[in-house]
């Protein structure tokens, strides 16, 4: 980010007709957009989202309410328009491309659908590493991709999200393993398990966590307890820092990819904004690792990046506050009393 | 509001293509949109705002961190397109109205502002009643006559915000009054006064208080302790309920306005819905004693409907999602396992 637009943001929101840090959040939104945009008109019309779709091999384990077949399901439901984060796409106007990286059914070809197809869905993190070297690397590089063709297509924001039953248990793991936390402190519902399920998933993590053994290297971590999807996010993050693309995080499983890139690449936190506090429990501390705080906290689980979808709209009105309100002197309006 | 048309909407997000409750508070929001519409396709892209001017004698007392004439320069503003709220209401496609209820120096005549001056401002409330009934009787009728043409436009939705300098100790007497709360529970920094400017406030409030005495009926507090912008609020208020217009209502000024309009009709709750949850401090006892859940904390205190207007895109995606998402059945999806 550069500090002369983040600055002269600062002066800005100091002379716009409202008490000073009336807008509150909103304010650091547009300064901290001004800074990484390196201009005096932050803006974010233009959005890219991308949704980075797997399947992962501890569905094996039992730890979902949804069976495995719905990711490929749920590809097609994006591609047809019928999703959450479609829905959204269309409603924000932001351009969206679904990314298949890897599913245990192959999925037919579809609009709008990029069928990578790198292995048919993880290997069991429960009982040996998720993903070998090669297709860690296929999957960062596939996220990469991406975030070249957000540059290329102007965006000013991106927002990427996630598809892939079992992909709680997967972040739980993999977060568990980055901030030394325990499987039963990451655990949670997911899509919608009981409090036995969730025990259930706390062991499988646990058992996957004493197989991984003490390497915290991010990227080592990454390929014996992530998942594909989750890979590519967090290859489309470090994307979009290197390009210098603001990102706009979605919940537990982006977040997660987030906390990846930043211990791959610390200064990739600059250019990341957060939108919502998920209502899956282990995004509490996943947030608190990157000291993030989120704008929105709706009780949202969904995915899909439909959180940051939700939040975007508070992004445009910040930037529009910033850009077109009128001055104290330009409005002929007396300034607070010294 | 309609419960068969709750009790639908109920039903379709049940069928959703998402785990159930994934979209949290906005599911909330669209089944009681879809109730108090009585529609299958809740909508809220039909906004009508309306801003309230009153000028406040208690200024005298000195609580405030801007000068009175704020208030005007500030109407002006807002005609212009300069205020927040101007911003605001052309990001949002809503209509915009301004009703000058009253201020210490007439406003000349401007383009989209309502020429009421019901009086110079209110008297000053520390020492006699803020208002005389007749003009608290204007002042109420002045807000059912935006609630009527909001009505007569097709509104879907309605904004009320408020402008006035000393408004905040205006509000934070009546809260006191009427939930028999402490004024140094209520006082807080309004603008940006110091922590010696709110005790201030808060003994200016008390004298208030000890002036007005017992009595808990709405509208003769409202008479008392009140503002004519406040009044008109809450007149918009029970004028929308009636007109069965949902609701969003903004900070802690007009969440005052929609407490007194609760107490005198407790059925005019039903069509409420919270935006923001202000940086004032006061705000919170308010919103509990109407056991309001706002969608936002973003620290925002600015008033003028802005944090309505800020949380307004929260509903429109609420609606969205509700009305244009697929089902399980129609996308071929599998539904979570039993």
């Amino acid at each position: 980010p550069d500090d002369r637009f983040r600055n002269e943001a600062l002066e800005r929101q100091a002379v716009l007709t409202k008490p000073p840090g009336s807008l509150g959040r909103l304010e650091e939104v547009a300064v901290e957009l001004a800074g990484q945009q390196g201009s005096g008109r932050p803006s974010v019309d233009q959005v890219h989202i991308a949704i980075f779709a797997g399947d992962h091999g501890v569905c094996a384990e039992g730890i979902s309410a949804f069976p495995q077949e719905v990711t490929g399901q749920m590809i097609a439901n994006f591609a047809h328009g019928g999703a959450a984060i479609s829905v959204m796409a269309r409603h924000l106007d932001a351009t969206l491309e679904v990314i298949n990286l890897g599913t245990v059914t192959p999925v037919p070809d579809l609009q709008g659908v990029n069928q990578l197809q790198i292995a048919p869905g993880t290997a069991n993190l429960a009982v040996e590493p998720a993903m070998t070297p090669h297709q860690v690397s296929a999957a960062l590089q596939a996220g990469d991709d991406v975030a070249e063709r957000a540059a290329a297509a102007g965006a000013q924001l991106f927002i990427g999200g996630d598809m892939g039953i079992g992909n709680t248990t997967t972040a739980a793991a993999l977060a568990c393993a980055l901030l030394d936390a325990s499987a039963s402190d990451l655990a949670g519902p997911g899509t919608g398990l009981d409090a036995q399920g969730v025990s259930h998933k706390a062991e499988v993590i646990g058992r996957a966590l004493t197989r991984h053994g003490d390497n915290r290297d991010p990227l080592a971590v990454l390929g014996s307890l992530g998942g594909l999807e989750i890979a590519a996010l967090t290859g489309a993050i470090l994307g979009c820092a290197a390009r210098r693309i603001p990102v706009l995080v979605d919940g537990f499983i982006v977040s997660v990819a987030a906390l990846v890139a930043v211990r791959q690449q610390p200064v990739a936190r600059q250019w990341l904004h957060f939108s919502h506090r998920s209502g899956e429990p282990g995004h509490n501390r996943v947030l608190a690792a990157m000291e993030a705080q989120p704008l929105l906290d709706l009780g949202m689980r969904l995915g899909e990046g439909s959180g940051a979808a939700v939040a975007l709209p508070l992004l445009r009105s910040a930037c529009a506050l910033h850009n077109d309100m009128a001055s104290f002197a330009g409005a002929g309006v007396s300034n607070k009393e010294a």
